[in-house]
């Protein structure tokens, strides 16, 4: 047993829009400990945000923004060539929309992970990385910004300033290069919830990854995302949790697991 | 000369959208002492909502959230049957977006005025007028509350333990029962800027406003407003401040306006 | 049994937007006559009304163009202010946007419907059942309109030289006015499948229907909508067929329903 | 003079949307002879779309669709990574929603041309440059579709069966490689009127235009672009037509222009 390691799991929720409902937020709060809600844009809408947040903060689930890009037809997962300036205040816009509601709820937001398009596009670029981070740095710079796992993005954010957050992931397969392999290659997408499991543990006790192609390389992550419009997203996000006890790996909010 | 009168003098701002084009913002911020900055719904989008932010920031006009309904389409002037729910995660929702960007340039918000379509039906639905006082009070009890002056609104706010602020109209008629004239009434908008003026110091200086049939009604304001969307609306902002120099009324933020 | 009698069943469908998924309509196109295709205002995307026309036009379902306010947050479902300028445009927009898929396909549209708020205005405000009526005829005289059986806005139509299709609703219960009971009351929503039968099994062989106080009123229809957000549509949808079949009610496309 | 040369003039109009105005459709419609009528979805909106064919239709300007990205806020001109099937069905949509207003009218439409980032990116990239040339085909294939001249999507379009318009601007600098130099680079925007106008009539006669950096290149048109956001588009458009007078260039719809 591994002593001391500790872990966040988090996951995207809010993502709802009027009548068009998605998620099963309520029983992913039951094993994440932190909330990526959707601010509006790519999905959600005032009435979901402020019963996610309410939900989120009745089950201790800690609370982040989640930005995306202003393209609700497209999910936020296309990209879109943004300007500096526009990735900035779009990220200032979302951010403060939600924490109205946070805020209204008497309670407070943890971090700020960005979405879809818009978090792949920022993680490679330093132009949106530097707005990204400005972004958050004016608006709060207690705030926690999520990035993928040793991205470009997180070394610029801690130059300005930000505690970063790296996330790895435990259900999809990893390219040599440390990136995503596209969800179209075969294999791309983990579905075994016990396989899953045994990647999230060995990425927090051993900071590895087996890549698509059998190599190892290092992770290090502070938090294990759990994409939640996969069908077995509570079974592998509870069999996550049941291999971390297993391997005496503490779940906790992204804030109390940063070294 | 009657001393110690103040009053405030606000506009609608902010109303750019992206490549469309829409006010005179810096010409207006000369002459008045609020702004009411569109949140991107009605009008209004995260660029616009930053700069307009600085600049009324660095010509000392007061800062207020001029929430509309989601129709940019139709620029919220639309009645729309929204529920109490909605109208209060709509007020909160907006109000959060253009505070991030207050937040972000270090100084505060002042108030909170509905827009449209919103304004007119809030002031005098009671449902909708306790959504928004609830929306208010929950984001920020110290926010003012900006309404039709005498409106059944304004004294819904005050049973949620808020400050609100009375406003009249200088350049629009007014009917026996104290509301507007539709725009589509012959002499319905005042376009001479002085006529606008003398309006704007019987408001003022004696509490009472002539009716668009010749009646004297009581009207009581801590704000005066200017339409940024008339041609005129300069010089008619300038005609006022002019006469109410003239009349010893000193024009003031509305928080300070306030008695 | 009564011999001769011919009905039409009609259902929403195409209501998925990007990646919000909304709606059996495969299951639904084994029942249905004519489907009312959403044209990505309250509902739809591109993608999706492609779809849905090819799958309507392979399963030999009537296709029809169902427009709706501008107001996807609020699933058209909300009464909005739009003048008689608007609501023609809107329904020509629509229109032309669904019948550009259904004339790449190589097939005909069949009819019109108006969706939620839109539907129930236009039945209503003469106004806007003369722009809507205009709307169509300008577009294609051809197209059959489809409103609430015996309606104004059907009186008005047949003025413009349309042929229309009543109405009626198997699953919804009635108020002695000839309306819809509001879906807040008890017992408006009707989802026992052999009761929606029997009702739709009076309506067209006997021109009546029994109201929520027990009153029997007159309701002459030429089709019948099954309501596809019902869980149990397809139950209900099959309960009538079968119940048609035996009472010797023979189902067809509305255009064939037509006396 | 040259005889027998013909060409056409074309311009982007119909850009308002709701409240918010743009262009000088009506002055520029005394100079041109072909109108692209955008659609709503990047700027337009129904009422203007109605009036703006009914403009065009009564100034004998030929009407054509003019589709863009589904960017409102971002006025179409931002890249976005749409697939085949979106870019398909994006423009089946948007050209039956500008034709329904065109069918309505009593007119036809004449030619489809897409607008901004659409444009662009269709003009290199075969995979969307075969999805529009598809949509138009199976819409309407007596539609002529714009493009770049010399583009790959006007070879693309050919093989589909399409006509095709090759389209040059007087004033915008071009690249050696035959694209016009960014926006940005000095010089990128020709504003004298003289100087667009000779342009104009060398592509024309000569089949040439001179590079930003002044080499000679070839250049075959069948219609000139006026840019109707540039304050000068009404004197270039003016001194464009008066200089092909003087060289006895016929100024024609590009339907007549086609060689």
């Amino acid at each position: 047993m591994v002593a001391g390691l500790r872990v966040d799991l988090n996951c995207d929720v809010g993502e709802s829009y009027g009548a068009f409902k998605i998620g099963v937020d309520q029983q992913l709060f039951r094993h994440v400990t932190s909330a990526n809600i959707a601010c509006g844009w790519h999905a959600g809408d005032p009435l979901t945000m402020r019963e996610t947040v309410r939900l989120a903060s009745s089950m201790n689930v800690a609370i982040g923004a989640h930005p995306g890009f202003p393209d609700l037809l497209g999910f936020g997962r296309r990209n879109m060539s943004v300007s500096e300036e526009e990735a900035r205040s779009y990220v200032t816009y979302q951010v403060g929309a939600l924490d109205a509601f946070v805020r209204a709820a008497g309670t407070r937001m943890q971090h700020v992970k960005l979405h879809g398009a818009f978090y792949n596009m920022a993680a490679e670029d330093e132009r949106l990385a530097r707005a990204v981070a400005q972004a958050v740095r004016e608006y709060d710079p207690d705030l926690l910004l999520v990035g993928l796992a040793g991205s470009r993005m997180l070394e610029i954010a801690r130059e300005y300033g930000l505690r970063v957050v790296h996330e790895a992931f435990a259900d999809r397969a990893y390219l040599a290069s440390g990136r995503l392999a596209p969800r179209s290659a075969p294999g791309a997408v983990i579905h075994e919830p016990k396989i899953a499991a045994a990647r999230a543990v060995r990425i927090v006790s051993k900071g590895t990854i087996e890549t698509i192609d059998g190599q190892e390389i290092a992770v290090h992550a502070n938090s294990i995302c759990i994409h939640g419009d996969n069908p077995e997203a509570c079974a592998v996000a509870a069999a996550i949790r049941d291999a971390f006890q297993a391997a005496g790996i503490e779940v906790t909010p992204m804030r109390l697991a940063l070294k």
